[in-house]
């Protein structure tokens, strides 16, 4: 079995950074999960001017801030994706693919997706639609898959689910040299819409039309609602109070995944409230448990 | 009459230099109150390892950097402290002792004071006990006044006072070359009680007793509740919403004041969505008018 962490913390944007360095700070076993480059909405900002402390910035060069900060004291980050998070009592576990972790807290910071969903989508999610390919893969053996990647993370994903359907195509909405089994299927081309009776039977895009069981759509973030059953969704945001408690004691938010204004600093300071608050979390059960 | 601001941010420490940056960023004509150190609690720490983005850094160090900052924009700060703010139908009217200024929305970024109150203060507020000596000093004329002063924007309040008093005594909780009128006399000595029956009569000190009819405490801040009547106070903070809205429309509130924890990127993220929340305000005000 694995060990547990006192908090485990999704998401490598400036909430989970600081929630990161608050908790380290207060000698707390933590682990990190994200991506290589902290996060894509960091990278990609052209130019920053409302992080106070950093004037004129690229997004870039605010990352390299972020990673010194982080590398000086000692906090790395796990490369890996969560799918799902089951709240067990008094911890968590959390999963990737088939290995999990067991946290005592964790704090969601997993940001929002931008992108509008598809014409479809909602209608049919859990009918032929999902966010986690490798977890529902067992339903589509010997079926047809449509897999609409985001980023190359769902190329493994495709990979796996690809070993037990019979036929799986790829949308990439990205330009990469994909790594994936000859046997898949590349499309280059806009989904538009899903459609089906009951369940999913086909995906439209602009220039064609697939015949298929099931869609995956693998966006950077899974919706939240979907990552860890039972939290509490407020238009499209987990809700949260003042504190950054969500409604699952010992579970915390922070940052864009909590709501509007989608902005650094504010995800930063929300991080460092969510931190101190999961922090308390713990200490609290340790000192009912003397 | 004075020119009306669309913001009026009160306190220059992270929470109030956050909200600036970002009030000029969406092009709003701002005006800032505070000091020429920023924030006392700003500078005086010895090392800050939780914003993220900066390790192990001096107060002094993220001082300059944020000063950095503000001159980069052409943000200045008025060096002035704010004794009173009245509500007056859409608008609001800062009080500076005789001066003011007018400004479209607030926003309250005062910190918060740690020193506890003296014994015998909140009983006697009101009642020869004030945190406003210039707007309370008429009520003095001819009469004894004591003022405990925790920093060298008091001196001139005192030298005021002293214009109408019959006697001003001046108790310094700091080091400085007191720049004070010659006929008020300075002590050197620690506050421990107000003491009065149904007025102040009595400053008990360490080491002797000051006979008076009034006494000041003039603080790095005033208690918001007491700068602007009529605002919701909560456990001894500003009572705000996510959004950082007072209860007062117009009125927004960042940082210490509004609760804890007290940390500096907590204060520049709520700095950031009071802002916002200010901006949106006067946006909604200008389209209503038109
Ligand atoms: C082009 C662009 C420019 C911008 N410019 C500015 C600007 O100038 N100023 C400003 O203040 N804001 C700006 N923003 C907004 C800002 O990027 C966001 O508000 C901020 O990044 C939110 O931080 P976050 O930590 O909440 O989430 P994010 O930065 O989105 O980080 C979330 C992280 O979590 C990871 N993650 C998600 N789900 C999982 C999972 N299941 N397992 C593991 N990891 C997961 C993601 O991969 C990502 O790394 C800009 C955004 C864009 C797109
Ligand atoms: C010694 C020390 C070390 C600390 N170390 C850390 C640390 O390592 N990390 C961390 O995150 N936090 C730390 N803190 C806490 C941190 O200082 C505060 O949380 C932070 O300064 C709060 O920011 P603020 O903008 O809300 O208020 P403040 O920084 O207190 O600023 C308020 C400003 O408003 C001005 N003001 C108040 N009233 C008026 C008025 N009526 N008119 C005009 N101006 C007014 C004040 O003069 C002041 O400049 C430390 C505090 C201290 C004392």
């Amino acid at each position: 079995m694995s060990d547990r962490y006192d908090i485990a913390i999704v998401g490598s944007g400036p909430a989970g950074l600081s929630a990161a360095i608050n908790a380290k700070i207060r000698n707390k076993d933590i682990i990190v999960f994200g991506s290589r480059d902290f996060s894509a909405k960091l990278i990609k900002a052209p130019k920053i001017n409302n992080y106070l402390g950093f004037y004129n910035v690229t997004g870039e060069k605010l990352k390299e801030e972020f990673e010194n900060h982080i590398k000086a004291m000692d906090i790395s980050i796990k490369y890996e994706r969560i799918n799902a998070v089951y709240a067990i009592g008094d911890y968590f576990v959390l999963m990737v693919n088939e290995k999990m972790y067991e946290a005592t807290s964790i704090i969601l910071a997993t940001g929002v997706e931008y992108t509008k969903p598809l014409k479809g989508e909602e209608e049919f999610l859990g009918k032929g639609v999902g966010y986690c390919a490798t977890c529902d893969a067992p339903l589509y053996k010997g079926k047809t898959v449509a897999i609409v990647g985001y980023n190359d993370d769902a190329e493994e994903d495709t990979n796996f689910v690809n070993e037990l359907a019979s036929k799986t195509y790829y949308i990439p909405m990205y330009n990469g040299n994909y790594k994936l089994k000859d046997n898949i299927e590349i499309i280059k081309d806009k989904p538009i819409e899903i459609k089906g009776d009951m369940f999913v039977n086909k995906l439209l895009l602009k220039n064609c039309t697939i015949e298929t069981d099931g869609v995956f759509i693998l966006k950077d973030s899974v919706p939240p609602g979907q990552l860890v059953p039972g939290l509490e969704i407020e238009d499209g945001h987990i809700k949260t109070d003042r504190n950054m408690n969500t409604n699952i004691p010992g579970c915390f938010a922070a940052g864009d995944c909590v709501g509007k204004p989608y902005q650094y600093i504010k995800s930063a300071g929300e991080g460092q409230i969510a931190s101190l608050s999961a922090v308390s979390y713990i200490d609290s059960l340790k000192n009912s448990r003397k």
